[in-house]
Order: structure tokens, then C-alpha cells, then sequence
């Protein structure tokens, strides 16, 4: 199974500051723990801090993957171009937060993407991308 | 690893209503299919339509298992007692939703829980049962 | 035709205070006069002050009744899980309510439960009991 | 007795289009059953789309009718004006909603003119007027 | 001077009936009394309960009257076609309300009208009308 | 092709106050300009400040006319009833507004008439009928 | 009689500034007129930009005037304390604002004083103050 | 003079969990210490975590006590049924709260009991049940 | 132990005007009743309806007395600077209020001095004073 | 006459997906349809998924064309910056939307784009282009 | 150039409490060092924790200084007097918080003070003193 | 000391449109002035019309600047993902607008960057650029 995981802004300090929040592992030890758990699959990453250039990866996905793994970040909450984009693509998209954004401030209660994605899973760490991993190839 | 399932109102009918959305999945079906592929684990259940029972079966659970998966239903956005519950105990807790509450009435895209869950997961259908088993046997 | 008027809190004291608010019929006078009225037909009857209880005897209904007469009290306003209920049994439920719920607080002007009933009728006194049943009968 | 039955804005077109949610009775044929049904009874109508003239009906229904039946339609949700004139008189009431409109869009939870009515019945198809007729009939 | 006394819908009711809230003097009792009063000066009145029919109204005493006096009663709070009708002449105009609007329900605090008018003069009872036509009179 | 221009109220005013604004075209000008430009199809027009006018002159197009040109003015923000005349109605509607709309007052940008119209053009100075009819002969 | 007008905070700069605006009559200009125009008649003056001033003065007016015209500016909209000491001294008194409040920012259109006065005069200049004063000898 | 305290969701646990918090008093103590200070008196008590519960608690206390000590905890913020009990019972209620609910979430800041009961007191450690009683007995 | 209370606005009025909701007690006789009951300590006293006084008593209050019994009265739900003032003294301050706050208007649910203050006491008429000495004298 | 066609986030999908809610034309389609129909006059187009490359073609517009057709697509409902760059340049923008803006979701009734230009044109399909065309070379 | 700072409620406290957030520079200390660092310049001062008198030195500062450097503390979030203040006088006045306003509590993020200055520095510390006299005697 | 500037969309127009507003000074003459003036320290600008490059460059300016100086223009009010790259490095940032935001719409009250920056300037023209060089030098 083919799968693609988008990181949005901010993603790329993963493990590289404020490790007792976030722990120390970057996107490159999480592909690398992943790709080695899913041997067999292929699991493909994108990280962008630019909104528009989240959009240009989720058209691309569409047709190419069974699944994507999608963690916003900050444009989770007001991106209508992303959820729009999230949308009109017919691969099924997972939601993801490495923190418990509801646990936050408001504002980060309010996912503008949830309503287009399959499903969520938040607050767990970075767990959060095997468990949607794990949902794909179980299907 | 001893986990304890607890779903709240309504959730006695799932998989005898409403099988297009919901599936033909009994609650039944969901824990002999855990149990099966987490062989080695206790998975107890508790099932109640009343909130006060809800939270005696989290004041119980408290000092006796590693995790509790909680599917609170109706009560997710209405209850304080309950999220006053799930913060006087220790035992972490999972906060699971079986539809994408996000793609449904208004009133449902708030959660009381989430704050004091550990994480949440939502929308991917009674596989979110076994990804939050899965998420307490790999720590 | 078989039908069950379900009560929900504090309507145990229904003719037992504030007489000159809610005359001084009882519940047991209401069922008297509407068993009398309706002769030929079934009227069963469930009050409890505990919200799951209510759910419990919605889905009890369910299969069993042509139609379901609810009173659901001060969980109209709060309580997603009983319209939840409502919304997952297939007997027609019809809302009534004795006083005029409009003209009252704020926080009873909303009713979750509306949207999941076939109709509601409220503000006319226990003559709210009698116009449901006289609904269901006429079909 | 002498019942008065006021409709509002386009309500001259039921029966007439979109017969799958509002059946086929038009407002003639809904008059002739319940004149039918309650012969002995005097059962008038008028039906303005005019806010205004609905307003001058109230007046004149004042002293003259034991009951206005009132389906305000569109203005239910906008109309200081018409509750105004229901304030006003001191003949007796009962709004009727022909559709739940709780049920529908969000500007139509909202009726300015329930609180001065002595009830209302909304949600069970035309015959709300007549469980409104029935009402009144049975003082 | 001339001027114009304009009064929207249950205005006509006014001294009729509610004698103890609004007195017992009719609009024709007012004029009488005004025109006395202020002899000299031309004090004219039109009262509809047709929303449309004042923007009529407002339109013929464009350019004939020194000022209008306007008690827009019910549709003070919800037209907004009514307050485009006072901004679209250029004679002045002075809100009037007898009784005081502001210690009313929350939804006759707001006013559309008042920002296209000169002033506005409530709660006074029906001394309001004299004290704007003394205050046109006096400039 | 046959159609119909309404305008809402205040809108007789055109042409004759406030030309630096609205320009000095009458309706009757507009009217002119459009039947030369679009001669061979029929451009009926009806114009009230009386909503309830409004109301059936809509349902009087039903049938007759290919296409309604509305301009609602003031009613547009607050009339339900005109909304569900446009509803009840198989005739598309295009909504029009001479200024634009949403660089004025707060209460000016929330149309209820536009999620029952197929379209909507505004702050074009007159040109929006233009527009409008253009768009229905070009189909 | 005898009448107290109590201005609140900056007016004491009324005249001063801004005379575009409220012109140039000072406060000692509008007592110097209305006392000629209302000889016979008592009428003090108290100015403070403290808002416990103004409570203190309130209390000190009870029983020695037969009504107070206030002018409370800035605290109009803030005060609860001001609306307090109104309602609890049983002298009438009468709200007046230079400026049409209504036309200007959102924050000045909610008075907390209005519930608690006999009416409010707004608008019309510096002639409120001979209007209320106009008001009270009337009686 | 005979007292009952209904205790309501999780406070079951006081004393048992987050000591520095709550103090290490159980319901147990408390209780005797109160029966200690205020023998001669009948202190009663009845805990659940069911609301329902607490309701029927109500109704049997009204006509039996001289006063109810009620702390409804996360109840207090959601339950109109609750309040519907306090306000239908003729003993008087005083609703109490451990830690002072207005320096904490939002969703504690509203109580809908507070406007059926005598009194509240809160904030002041498990000494707000000795203060409640010391004004029954005071009486 | 020393004792201060602090009073705010028109509460030198308490005992002179509107005694059936007040009671006739002045705060003399208050004081002198607590000074009789609670003989050894020290219990001052200040009143001022100036919001500005009200701080600069907070301020000297520091580290002279062993508790502050704070009746905001009007200030109490506008007053940033005084809920400052409570936060920036060290004493501690007990809010409290006569009448059932929670029972009136909608803009006196809202205290602002609650977080900053160890507890409230509301409701409960001129007995609040000596419950909040009760409870410092018991610490 | 030179005109720039603008389109927003996601629009490159156009015609390739959904083709029976947006149809089958896709950008390249729309435009060569124009460039035939106005022949003589320039038509150039624009397309990023990215908010701040739309932001520059705007900046490089200013001066180049006599008008600007801006469809923003999900960036209408959301971006301050886009608004902030019509504003800033002096070239003429008419807003277009290919769908009902008005007839989806909530989060799409609001533009931040609307203030700032000359006019709206939505719902009509991808006609709103030529009627945007057709305004531009009209004048 | 004269310059003058005025400081509201609690700022009389600076220094001397909380040092560890608002260092232990009085207002004594800060306006030595100003004074020392812009010799040449007067750089008056005045604190009070009434909100009149602060109106009054505001009226007072009016044509003798350049400039005004304002911290109204709590006032800021409330005082609609205060900034009518601000808004009568001529000379330009810099809002100023040593505290970062807009991380703190969610009524601390509005200034009703705002509008009215030409600039607001805040959250600097006591370096914003000096940010406003830097800025004014730099023009 | 080494510096960054960092100018978001729009501010490439700046001192080239809307001069009587933003004055004659471009970016290019804003630095130059700067550079001279603050000799012996460095200062580096970067400007993008987008977000995410706002992002990176915020990312890169970590652990090279002492400080960092940030006017995000349109972003400010809407960008959860510029906010969360301020909070995620250890720069200091301190937030500049050269117009007064406060004074101008509604959706520029808000500030999302200010609660994870140093401090915020606003409204003093590009003076703000200056000050907060100033503020940084000084420490």
C-alpha cells in the first residue's frame, strides 16, 4: 500500500526544539521508525511551510496514494484552501495532531479540516502517525 | 496489560440500528475481535445509558487498569461531571468517537473530555476501539 | 393503537405543587382521563427523574408502540443524548411540553430533542397529553 | 363556537407546489374537513401575504372569535409587529407550524411570537389545525 | 410649520385598549390636543399597520413637511427598508416611542431607525409627540 | 425569453435622490435601455415597498417568466417570508444590488434571499440588471 | 418646581470644544437660557467627572427635587453603579444625550441607565435639556 | 433544627485525590465534625453521582428539612433539571462549591442553580458547608 | 484578629430605602452587631461610592488587616482597576453581596472581582458580613 | 480593453473533477471561450495556490490593466493580506465565485474581499468570468 | 519640549509589589532616569486610581504639553469616559502597558483607549515610558 | 547587536501607494535611515507577500539575532501558523504596525502574534521600526 504523509509549518523544528513537549524524534526518525514497522508499504513525506504548496502536494496524492496522513499545524484552523483541497480529492485523508489540540488554546479547538477528512486522531504524540498508518493497511 | 472499554448512552445499539452508518458490528463482535488479536491483554467493557454510572465505572477503573478507551456518546458535549471525573483519576484515558463528530450537528464538534483525555480519535468506525488498544500496548 | 407517554423530571410532582401553575391533575389523573377518553386503545406510561433511565425506555419502545408521547422536562434543553435516542428508534416520537416553554427563561426556548421529533405541541396545559394521543389515533 | 383561522405569507400556494412535503390539501380543503368535522362550530379564514394586514385581522378578530388559530409562516421568525397585535387582543391564540420547523434552518428556531401565544403545535402536517381546532373546542 | 405625525402598526389600538399602560388617549385625542396647542402650525397624521405603506408615507412628505415625527412601533427593530426610507429624504425625522423601549424585552432596545434620525424621545408617555413638535417648532 | 424585473422599496426613488450615489437613471430609464439593447425578448417589471406585494407578484411569475430579476433592497436582510416565496417558486432568481452591499453597514451583508436565488450580482452601479438579463438570454 | 440636571463626565468642556459639533453654548449658557425661559421654576446644576460624585449627588436629590435630568456622557454606557443609584432613589429622572448615541460607535448604543429612567431624550442638540425640563413642568 | 447536605458527581473522592488541593477531609469527616460543632441539631447527607438521583433526593427533602446544603459540583453548570427541583421544592437551598468556580474554566462560571436558591457560597475551602449551616441555625 | 469591610457604591443607603428587599439594618447597626458577636477583634469599617477610594482602601488594607470583606456592589461586575487592586494586595479578600446576584439582571452574573478573591458569599441578605467574619475568625 | 482573470487555491482543478457540480470547462476552456467572444481586447490569466503569489499579481496588475476578475476561491472567506492588496492598488476588481457562496457552509457567507471591490458576481456557473468581461468592456 | 506621563489605578504600587514581574523601579525611580537621560526636556507626572481625576488632568494637559504618555491601567479595558477624554483634547497622547496586555486575561485585549491615540506601545516593560518620550521629542 | 526586520504582504508597496497615509519612505529608505543612525550594529530585512516564507525566515533568524522585528501586516490577524513560529524560536520578537490597528476595522483588533511576542509598537508611523531598535540596543 502506498501512503503519503503531508506536515504542514512549523513541523520541520519536530525534535529539534522543545523536546519535553514534543519529544526528540524528527520527521526523519519517524519515517525511518515507520518505513521499518510497515516494511512492505510505502510511505512517502512532504513538509511545507507554505500553505499553497500543501495544496499543490494534496492535488498530486489524489490518484497516486490509498491514504494520506495529514498534520496541518497552524493552518488547521484556517485554512478553508486546504479543507477545500482536502475535498476535492477522492484519496481518503486522516487528520493528525501530535498534542492534544483541544487541551490548548481556544482557537486551536476548531478544525476547519476535520469536516473532510475520514477521520482524526490527536493528542497522543507521535504516535499519531503509526495508529493512522496502522488504519490504512488494515483496511 | 489491563484495559477497560467504557461506552456511554445509546452505544447498547450498535450494530442492531442504523447498520449503513454504523455497521453490523455489535459491541460484542468489537470485543471478541480485540480479544482475539490481543491475545495476552485483559480488555474488560462496561456499557451504561446513565451518566452517573459512567462515572462510577471511572472512579472504579482509577488504580486497576493501564488505560481506558471511553466513547461517552451523547454526554461528550454536555457533561462537566464526566470530564471532572476523567481529571480526579489517574489512569489515562482515550477519548474514542465511532463517526466523525466534526462532520455532524454543530453541538457535536465540542468536546468536554478532550481536554483532560490523553488523545482522541474519531471518525474511522469501530476501528477506533482497536487504535486506541493498539496506542496503550505499544508503550 | 398502542401508545406510551414518557415523563422525565420532576414531573412526578405534577399536581402536587404549584396547583395554581399546573392545576391539579396527576399524573395517574391525566392516564385516568385519557385511558377513559380512549378507550379501545393502549396508553402505557414511564416517568423517572434519571435522564439514562429515559433513553433506556426509548429504546424499550421501540418496535413496541405505534407512537411515543415524551415530556422530556428540563433535559430538552441539555441532554444530546436523549435526542440521540430519539434519533435511533423508529416509533414517532411527538414533544410536548404543559406550560409554554417560550415564554419562559432563555435557556428553555432551545430544545435539542425538536429536531428528531415528528412534531411538537406545548403550552396548553395537560391538554398537550390528550392532543398527541388524538394525533396518533387519527392517522 | 367561533374559531378564526389566519395563514401567512404563502401559505396560498399549499397544496399546490412541492405536494411531497406539504401533501395535497389546499387551504379550501383543509377548512371544508375541519368545518366538516365540527359542524356546529363557526370556522373562519383569512390569508394575507401582507404583515400588515395580518396585523388588521388580529384587530378585528379581537372580541369577535373565541379562538385565532395562527400560522404566521415566514413572519413567525421576524415580526415584532405581529406579536405586537397578538399582545394586544385578549382572545386566545395557538400558533401552528404546518413543518418542525425545528427541524430546518437555524432562522426559523427563533419565533417572536410564542411567547404570547397561549401554545403551539408545529411539525405534524395540516393537522395542526386541526389539534389547534380541537383545542379550543374542548374547553 | 407643517408637519407630518406618522404611527405604525397597533398604534390604531392606542387608548382603546391597555388603558392603565398607555392611557386612555386615542391618536385622535392627541392631534386634537396638539393642534390646540401649538395653533399656527399644521399638524398633520397617518397611521398604517403596512410597513410598506409608511415607506410610502415617508416618500409624499419628502420636500412638503418641515419635519416628521415617526413612532415606527414594532417595526422600529426589524426593518431595515424602513430606515433606508428616512435616510432617503432630507426632511428631518424624530423617533418617537411612548412608552420607554429600553426597560422592555432585549429585542426593542435596538433601534434601525435611530441612526437616520435627527433625535429620538421615549418612555414619556403621550407627551413624547409634544415634546417633538415643540422641539421642530421652537428652531 | 420572457422576464421580470422586481425591485424592492425605496427603490421608486432612483434616479431622483441621492444621483451622485444611485447615478440619475430612473427605473423607467433602466427600462428603456434594457428593452432597446434586448429587443425581442420581454422585460416586464413591477416595483412595491409592501412586501406582502412582493411576495405575490413572485408567485404570480411562477409559469410565466423564464427568469426573475430581484432586487430586494431592504427586505433582502430581513424578510424570511420573501425567501420562502422564492423557494415555493420554480422560476430561478437572480439576486441584484445596485451598491455593493458588503462595503456598507454591518446588517446590510447577510442576505437571506441568496441561498434560494441561483445567483447574485451587486455593487455594479445599474448595470447589475444588465448583467442579469444577460446572463438569462445568453443560456 | 424644582429640578436638578446632573452632567457627567466632559461636559464641563461643552462650548469649549468641538463647537461644530455641539456648538457653542456652554453649560452656564444653558442654564442661564432655561432658567429665563422657565421662570418660577428651580433649576440646579451639578457637574463631576467622577463617577462617585455623580452616585452621591443622585442620593442627595432624592426628596428635594421633583426630577433630575441626567446627563451621564461616558458612564452611560459603563455604570452599573450609576444605574443602581437611579433606581434606587425615587425621584424621576430623565436621560438626556446631546448627540444621537445611536449614530455613533457600537458601544454607545447600549445605555444601562434607560431600564431605570422614565424615559431618555437624545439627539436634538442642547434642546434636550428644555425638553425634559419642558417634560416635568408640564405634569 | 434539621439540616440535610446532598453532595453530588465525584465528590465521592474528596479527600481521597488531589489532597493539596481539596485538603485531605473526606465527606466522612466533615460531617462529623459539623455534627460535632452543631450537636443538638440532625445534619443529614446523601451523595450520588447520578442526577437523577439527586433529583428524587430533593423531592423527598422538601417538608422533612429545614434547609438543604446542596453542592450539585459539576452539575451545577449544566442541569436545568436540577434547577426545575430546587425551584419546585419550599425548602430553602443554599448551593455551596469548595473552590471558588469563578477563578476557573469559563464553563464554571455560569451556575443554573443559583437563581432558585436562597444563597451561595464558594470558594472557601470545605468550610462553605459549616458556613451554610451556621446560617440555617442562625435563623 | 483585625478585620476590615469595604463598601461600595450606594450602599450608604443600606436600611434607608427599599427595606422589604433590604432589610431595615443601616451598616451601623451591621457593625455594631458583629463588634457585639465577635468581641476581642478588631473590625473596621469603609464606605465610598468612588471606585478610585475603593482602591486606595484595598492599598492601605495591606498588611494591616488579617482579611478584606469586599461588597463591590455596582463595581463588581465592571471594575478592572478594583479587581487589580484585589490581586495586587496580599490580604485576603472575601467577596460578598446581599441579595442573590445570580437572580437578576444578566450583567450582574458576570463578577470580575471572583478570581481574584478567596471566595464568595452571596444571597444570603446582611448575614454574608458575619459569615465572612466567621470564617476568618475560624482559620 | 486589457483585463487580468485572477483565480485562487484549488481552481486548477476546474472542470477535471466534480465536473457535475462545476461542470466539464476547465480554466483553458473558459478562457479561450472569452478571448473568441471578445475579440479585440486582451484577456490574461493567473493562477497559484498560493496566497502571497496572488498577492504579487495583484501588486503587478496595478497599472498594467483596466480591470481585475478575482476569483479567490477559499482565501475569500480568510485572508486580511489579499483584501489589504486590492485595497492598496487602484486598478478596478470585480469579485466572482463560480458556486452560491451563499448557499454552502457558514464560514463561506463571509468576504473580506467584497469591501474592497467594485462589485460581486456568484452562483451563475462559469459565466460569472464573461459577466465580469462583459462589465468591464461595457463602460 | 513638556511632556506629560499620567498612570492610572494601582500604578502607585510599582516597584514595591510583584517585583519579580514588574521589576522594583518605582514610578519615582523611572521618571528620575527620564528626566536624567532627556535633560532638557519637562517631563511632568501625575497617578490617580480615580478615573475622574485623571478625566480632569487630561482636560488640564490640553494646550500646555506636547505630548501625553497615558497607562490607564484597569481603566483601559472599561472607561469609555476616559477615552471621550483622550478624544476632546488636542494634544496627542501614546497609550502605554508595561505588562504584554494581549497575553493576559481575554478582557484585558480590548482598549477602548486605542482608538483615540496616535500610537500604543506595550509589554516592554517600564522601557515603554521611554519608547513614547523617545518618539515624541524625536519629532 | 545584530537585527532582523521581518515585513510581510503588502509592505513591498510601502512609500509608493497611499502616501498621504504611510508617508514618502520606502522599506529601502526606512533601513538606510536606520543603519545610520544605529551605526555599529547590524540590521537585516527580509519582505514576502508569503506566509510560509514569513515562517522559514522566522525559523532561520533563530540563534543568529538578538532580536527580531516583525510587521506581519494581514497575516497578523488571521495566522495561527506565523504565531506558532514566533512561540517556537527563542528570539525575541517584538510586533510593529506603523498605522494604529485599534483604529481602524474590526478584524484588525485582533492580534494573534502579540501573546508570544516581547512586546507590540502600533500607530506611531514608521517610527515603529526605530523604537523597536531602540528598545533592543538599549538592553
Amino acid at each position: 500500500m502506498e501512503l503519503m504523509i503531508i506536515n504542514g509549518p512549523n513541523l520541520d523544528l519536530l525534535g529539534k526544539r522543545d523536546p519535553e513537549t514534543y519529544g526528540t524524534a524528527t520527521l526523519e526518525d519517524i519515517l525511518r521508525t515507520l518505513r521499518t514497522e510497515y516494511v512492505g508499504h510505502t510511505i512517502d513525506h512532504f513538509q511545507s511551510n507554505i500553505e499553497g504548496e500543501l495544496i499543490d502536494e494534496l492535488h498530486r496524492a489524489d490518484g497516486v496514494y490509498a491514504g494520506v496522513i495529514f498534520n496541518a499545524a497552524g493552518y488547521t484552523h484556517t485554512s478553508v484552501a486546504l479543507t477545500d483541497a482536502v475535498a476535492a480529492i477522492s484519496v481518503p485523508v486522516i487528520e493528525v495532531h501530535i498534542s492534544n489540540i483541544y487541551a490548548r488554546e481556544d482557537f486551536r479547538h476548531k478544525s476547519l479540516l476535520s469536516p473532510n477528512c475520514v477521520g482524526s486522531i490527536s493528542g497522543l504524540g507521535v504516535d499519531v502517525y503509526r495508529l493512522a498508518v496502522e488504519h490504512f493497511v488494515a483496511q
